[in-house]
């Protein structure tokens, strides 16, 4: 994510949690995000620490028509490339923007790195890009969505993360925390978390189990929902 | 923050923004976020590439009974400290715990890094602690803004950061685009942002000025009003 607006408090980001979401559903690991500065230096840094580290970069925001959207300059400046005005992107703002309209600061949504493919936006026409593994798309969440559904059609997946999820009420972690250690170290293919959260009625805790493999995450739900189960009877 | 429920899509984020308003509202600038997994050497290589760079660093999350608790651990590694069982800690645990309640597993909550002051939990008596620049806080978000209340007091702050916003309505950006761009040249010591966002309305602008400097700050808001006044009154 890039923009002032999330580290100044201005904005909640939502973009992240859509995000993660949207790749965990179509079998792609998030595995890292940062929100940075509108500061070319910053985005070139981040953008180069994270492209060389793994698959797919995806990135939000700064792609716009002000001042303020320097995105598409520090991916370029990051991948040592030219960045110019690509005759693709000014046919899609010309959908939208007449020759009057088309003044100096739109134009500038037409700048792409060169050697990018353009990722469509259905909603306001200025693309996103696509250089390499990293993905650039638009910070309003709309239409990031939009992009990324056009994006996610398009990546390598592997075998989708599936979860369970127990829910241990208002059985306190620190009840279960040790046999559910137990239960961790017995399947090592599932991902095990304990997630308190304080609702209304108190604290509420969840157990949420992430595997590739169903049988195995089945077997390790069903001795955790056992487990609360006991805990439970003791009451 | 430190969570796998982050990355994997379960759960928003509202720390980062809660955070952000927090301390931009106390006189300190957030400069970067992050979200790792619940993975030892990433959280290590995180802390360790953010406290050299940054004046503080704050964490949440991970400092819970369960296994997929393990940021005091990380911390204490990442500063090559030992990390041992606290009696202050134990102490604050007994107010919350009887002596057959507190079992393995809710002592874990009790190992500090050696060296670090607790930061109190007034909801679930579990400390977080200052340790160096780094302030690792829990993820429940009650707890959390608990705990930074405690922290914020004792921060070293600087000027707070000042605020106008200009409602540019249904403008479109790349109308005043080019004439904030001026502005923004004209008045280096103001951050200026422009912020699209769809309503039901349809597109809305928000442009927000931030200074430390009170006159500087009206100077170009005053400039950035009237710039879209004679836009509007174009229309």
């Amino acid at each position: 994510m890039i923009g002032d607006e999330i580290l100044s408090g201005r904005t909640q980001d939502t973009n992240t949690h859509y995000i993660a979401n949207y790749l965990n559903q179509i079998g792609v690991d998030l595995c890292e995000a940062r929100v940075v500065a509108d500061d070319e230096a910053e985005i070139v840094a981040a953008v180069n620490a994270l492209r060389h580290r793994y698959h797919y970069l995806f990135t939000t925001g700064g792609i716009g028509p002000t001042h303020d959207d320097i995105t598409a300059d520090a991916v370029a400046r990051a991948f040592g490339v030219e960045i110019k005005e690509d005759a693709r992107a000014l046919t899609m703002l010309r959908e939208r923007f007449s020759e009057a309209e088309l003044n100096p600061a739109r134009r500038r949504m037409a700048r792409i790195p060169v050697g990018a493919e353009l990722v469509p936006n259905a909603l306001s026409k200025a693309p996103g890009f696509w250089l390499g593994n990293v993905i650039v798309m638009a910070g309003v969440p709309a239409i990031m969505q939009s992009m990324l559904d056009t994006v996610g059609q398009k990546l390598e997946v592997g075998a989708r993360m599936l979860v369970e999820t127990v829910q241990a009420g208002a059985i306190a972690e620190g009840r279960y925390a040790m046999r559910l250690e137990e239960i961790a170290h017995q399947y090592v293919g599932v991902s095990i978390g304990s997630y308190p959260s304080f609702t209304s009625q108190g604290m509420r805790n969840q157990i949420v189990l992430r595997s590739r493999d169903m049988d195995l995450l089945e077997q390790a739900a069903q001795e955790v929902r056992e487990m609360i189960l006991e805990i439970t009877n003791l009451d």
